[in-house]
């Protein structure tokens, strides 16, 4: 048994461990830059927001119908209707001078401003028109019924949105509803990434026996893209220490996080231990995590700033992205918690065996039969990058829940 | 009652129903770009693609140890080891000249290519050093046992994605790994918005009474830009029929597919509908679905092209926009079918009532009580964009599902 592989063995740590050792060493105070909202969306917010001012700025009619006083048409009913004179109108987006007196209504659509001396809308279904200028009210209303209050959406001075908070389609439409334009933002992050490998070569070049193209640092790109961030790919390092070094070196000073996909051989994996303890302290944290696949996972801190060494199985390398890079992201960012990970609700086509202390990953590919989903696992080695585009997403096996029977529902991750 | 509500009462389809008569109307081929691979994620799949070649495209090792001929170690034990002479060594990215012959072994590391020769890899810790030169074999292996075959992860013109896929991070890999560097994918569809009411006025102006902001364009605009297309917001236009059948029309000529969302009352909304039946035909196919919030959807084609009128409360304008526009654009983008709808799965904090007949959706906050995420619901009209704000995101309640009960489980959907 070689030594590295020991090392390996006795430093395994659950998931969640180990991102708990990495977890308070990340700096959680992103730069801030201001952007035009339009330009928001799925960015963190970097400041709290409290509402500049009442929405709605005045009581809105939420039908189509008459302001009225809602005392005039108190004990009205189809069998005894109440009358009332029609005097005015409410214009859209005009200020009403006057309003009804008792025994009188305005005509108002949806949205309008409540005129003075109003304080409910009757709804058009509830009237009959004598003529212009009388209706018949069918139904009573209650004070305030079918009005939205001043402030009723949002009050000046309440928390809107909390700094950390990941700007969505509704939050830009709140933003704007009140007059806020321009929001304070984490700057995104610099995610560098370098292969390594002596037999791996650029997607482009062809390949001679025994060589294979990079296809980590561009799926890395892709998922440091897909969360917002910017992928900087540094190329392909041969396994040799001293280059290995001075390229992970070089890139730690231009990027916000680093990421080295290593060879999968236990030489190699042990190379890039010791490259990265080299960067700087405290160095590497965790070395292995009870995990399938990823098992060879490094966590390390350098400079401030997080290293991570992923497996070079494409399978483990995206698994172990998920887990330990895209959380280090979030909070690097300021968001104090990644959003609950999304997913697909399924039932398991059949039994899935996982062995207890470790949590497992497995893809599965997706079947509507009738009106439900079910889950079809496709069992393939992590080598395999074809096991995973063949797939619909992953399921995961709990640390202790020993595996899955057929029909059971399980939450199907988006990969 | 007015003319107008009468029209849309007799017309309301389930959103199934309506979307049924929408969807053979939309042109689902797309134009077509070819772009690099590192800006083809979240792109639609012109193209079926297939395999240009086997991948991998030499019999590689999966683990750290010993190319040998499996027939060797067949009876080897720990208490009856096999002896075997280690005569070369593959390197990474090399291809062997020579391999084992019986009694042989050659030292290879994961990923390495398995010799001429040589049929199954030996796992180095299931061997002991006697010497450089010699190992015991601890344990037999089976013919192929730790090497992945020639074309096991894809063979050359095995079919590798059909068009109409959303591209994945994993698939961009699997594309790289094959040397796909461009790929042809749908074109974004430029996706028109145009706002109208008398009342609304763009989010930089200050409302004077009567007056708010232009909310719904700037949430439609980040819900086009999130599903991965170009919003063109046209601006605001008052109610008036002229005036907002020259900007549609206008508008229509531009975009691929075209929004209004319209003020909220039923003579705006009647006005809404008539301006998108004079753009042209077949016109309006849906106005009113069973469906709350959303009821006074108008779905409409004009010059081959899907118009839709959208309700003007923020809330239905999410709603509509997520039932309605976001399937058409991925049809419109080649997509046979959306991808299932991602979710987070909670229990109900109480019961919640729903009519029969109707599709209801509701806002929920999540809460996390232990180790289970809980879905309180967040009551408001739906003319309040920060019950949206508040809200984590929305609960469906199916159209004969009657309502939902306390500690049910539900799919809180990401709005």
């Amino acid at each position: 048994m070689q030594v590295g592989a020991v090392k390996e063995l006795f430093n395994v740590l659950t998931p969640s461990d180990a991102f708990a050792r990495l977890r308070p060493l990340l700096s959680t105070r992103p730069d801030v830059e201001r952007v035009p909202i339009e330009a928001a969306l799925g960015r963190v917010l970097a400041e709290d927001l409290h509402s500049p001012g009442d929405l709605p700025s005045f009581a809105r009619s939420t039908m189509d119908g008459f302001a009225v006083r809602a005392t005039d048409t108190f004990g009205a009913s189809e069998g005894l209707p109440a009358y009332l004179d029609v005097v005015g109108e409410v214009l859209m987006g005009q200020t009403p001078e006057r309003g009804p007196r008792s025994g009188q209504a305005y005509r108002i659509a949806t949205g309008g401003m409540v005129p003075p001396g109003a304080d409910a809308v009757l709804m058009v279904e509830h009237t009959q028109e004598v003529d212009r200028a009388t209706i018949e009210v069918l139904r009573s209303v209650a004070p305030g019924e079918h009005v939205i209050q001043v402030g009723e959406d949002v009050r000046r001075g309440e928390p809107l949105l909390r700094g950390g908070h990941v700007l969505r389609s509704q939050d830009i439409g709140g933003l704007v509803a009140l007059g806020i334009t321009v929001v304070a933002v984490a700057r995104r992050l610099t995610v560098g990434i370098i292969s390594g490998g002596d037999e791996v070569v650029p997607p482009t070049a062809v390949p001679s026996g025994g060589q294979v193209r990079d296809i980590n640092s561009y799926t890395l790109s892709a998922l440091v893209e897909r969360g917002g961030h910017t992928a900087r790919r540094y190329g392909i390092v041969p396994d040799v220490y001293e280059r290995l070094e001075a390229a992970a070196r070089a890139a730690l000073d231009e990027v916000d996080v680093l990421i080295l996909s290593a060879g999968s051989s236990v030489s190699t994996r042990d190379m890039t231990a010791d490259v990265i303890a080299s960067l700087g302290e405290p160095g590497v944290l965790v070395h292995g995590v009870s995990l399938k696949p990823g098992k060879p996972t490094i966590l390390a801190v350098a400079k401030n700033k997080p290293v991570f060494g992923l497996p070079g199985n494409p399978v483990s390398c995206m698994v172990t992205f998920d887990l330990f890079v895209a959380p280090a992201l979030y909070l690097m960012s300021g968001c104090p918690e990644r959003p609950p990970r999304d997913g697909v609700p399924a039932r398991l086509t059949r039994n899935v065996a996982s062995a207890s202390g470790r949590e497992d990953y497995f893809q599965v590919r997706l079947e509507r039969r009738g009106d439900a989903l079910w889950a079809e696992p496709v069992f393939g080695k992590s080598n395999l990058i074809y096991t995973l585009v063949k797939s619909d997403g992953m399921v995961r096996i709990e640390l202790d829940q020993g595996g899955l029977s057929e029909g059971d529902w399980v939450q199907v991750l988006a990969f």
